[in-house]
């Protein structure tokens, strides 16, 4: 089977769009009552997963989406923590209905309310709720709440370890995403995206966060961001740094998606990071919705890259599916549970 | 003939280091009067420059390195506007200096007295001090003056534009080049370098610069930062964007260097960006001072990956040494004069 580890929930409704708006416009202290959450009922919440996303993974072959509510939504840096935890609370449970909808299509990752405050203890609690009452198989974690300002520790400080030590004991992975960039100089899915990915895979290289948490997984999409075209650079910043050799340093621990739309980013990613580390993604409903003329196909329609190597079938079968059900253990157990 | 495109001048005597640390205590107030520079003599600037990049060009055989201050020393969030002319103004001397002692091996890139300010006419006034006084053939623009933070206008902005036209008067290029990174979130040449060429890239997708200055000419170092690795996001990005296609819209004035120290990474640059758009550079005595244990060889020794390409003649003169006659047409003009 193929799954897709990076999907957003970027087709919601109107109404939760406009929920989002008057629920910013209390917290900024333009309105005075926090509005209630519209009611919305099934046939509109299907009518968007099936003319959209279901659609795509029939269309390019693809058998389940680990999907998140919208990267860009979530907006750290937006609310107090109360509200950051009534919009995560209220995204989670968003996507848990499109999972209930769709359960052979859908699995669940988990917007975690993580805000300015840096308070983690409603973080810790969301993610609680999500594992373990909405059956949720792993969350997005924002190494920069401050939308582009990094005001956050970086990745290794014990900062974050609390949270560490909740995602083991779930057992789910994160993967590292940042959300809309505050800065008119930072485009958020051209240039904010790829720059998190790139700036935490060197503070990865530049901490020892598997040695206190050796059994830790991390996602970082989007290709690693910058991380394998520039592998040389990271490899001898590492030795520099006197850390081990990147395999052993990070690389039992951190996996890329494949979400580079074209083949020779592709292929860079293969040659570099190998199979064992790849999950197939393709942002499914995201960044880039537009088809390369070069090629007549979308540029997300990632797929037809992998397709285009020339990769065993153990290999083929560890990036479309054996990885992700290694890195989410509890996708793994759902999947048997559907016999699958 | 082989030229490099991308070499700082880290190799300072301590005397240059130490004016500076007292230069910075006069800024932040903790020194009451401004410290004098040092004298210097040329024996020991020689040595400097001999046991190094000197040393490196005849080891790996360049011919002449396009040499500008250190970049991470540049440093414009520390001082004012007035503080930030001082430290410009002795540290392109210090480079016109070793212009002066090895007029055969190196040609003048100057580093801008950007400040947190954002006034402009102390840059303009240095860049024509550096070209028409000291010979230089370039400038290194920070478009990040705060260090992270990001609070310039966007490249393609406006308020850049005095620096564009000064630039296309003195017939000289800008290399992209960001300083050190104020938060303990972003290394310097792991993380923050990178990001800023790719933040730049995305910034030139999203503007008009080039229609407004179709003479102006950009380097993106390190490669492009991570633009080659995502060009298919960045080609579908233009698209969303209703740009042109990045070949018509930025390849005819920008320029990546080949800073990307392992095979694939080369391979990729060279099949995305193709030999008309890169130069030669390997950061010379830069980022990474370290021998990759696969190769024997030090991950800075660029040329290394450029001979293993299916190169032609053309293409390879192109790359080492057409695009930057171009691209600096005042280093031509210096070159011919040497009957070169």
């Amino acid at each position: 089977m193929i799954i897709d580890c990076h999907g957003h929930y970027t087709t919601e409704p109107p109404e939760h769009h406009a929920f989002r708006k008057a629920q910013i416009e209390f917290a900024e202290g333009k309105r005075e009552a926090s509005p209630d959450y519209p009611s919305i009922d099934d046939e509109t919440l299907r009518a968007t997963i099936e003319q959209n996303q279901l659609r795509l993974q029939s269309e390019r072959g693809s058998d389940l989406t680990i999907l998140s509510p919208r990267a860009s939504g979530m907006g750290h840096h937006v609310g107090s923590a109360a509200v950051n935890a009534e919009w995560s609370r209220i995204s989670n449970d968003l996507v848990a209905r499109i999972v209930g909808l769709f359960p052979r299509n859908f699995a669940g990752v988990c917007q975690l309310p993580q805000s300015m405050s840096g308070d983690l203890a409603p973080v810790l609690a969301e993610l609680e709720r999500c594992v373990l009452e909405l059956g949720f198989v792993g969350c997005n974690l924002n190494p920069d709440p401050s939308g582009g300002f990094w005001s956050a520790p970086p990745i290794y400080d014990r900062y974050w370890y609390p949270l560490f030590e909740k995602m083991i004991d779930l057992g789910v992975p994160a993967m590292i995403h940042v959300s809309g960039a505050c800065s008119a100089c930072l485009h958020t899915t051209g240039a904010h995206y790829i720059n998190a990915d790139t700036t935490v895979f060197m503070q990865l290289v530049q901490g020892d966060l598997f040695r206190d948490f050796p059994e830790l997984k991390l996602i970082i999409p989007h290709g690693g961001g910058a991380a394998p075209y520039h592998w040389g650079r990271y490899r001898g910043l590492a030795m520099m740094l006197e850390k081990p050799d990147l395999a052993a340093h990070l690389m039992r621990n951190v996996w890329f998606d494949t979400c580079v739309y074209h083949q020779a980013g592709i292929d860079t990613l293969f040659r570099v990071a190998g199979p064992d580390n790849i999950l197939f993604g393709s942002e499914l409903l995201g960044a880039v919705k537009a088809v390369d003329p070069l090629t007549g196909f979308n540029f997300d329609d990632t797929r037809r890259y992998i397709d285009a190597l020339a990769l065993s079938e153990a290999e083929r079968a560890a990036v479309f599916e054996g990885n992700a059900r290694m890195v989410y253990p509890r996708l793994d157990t759902r999947l048997k549970a559907q016999g699958r």
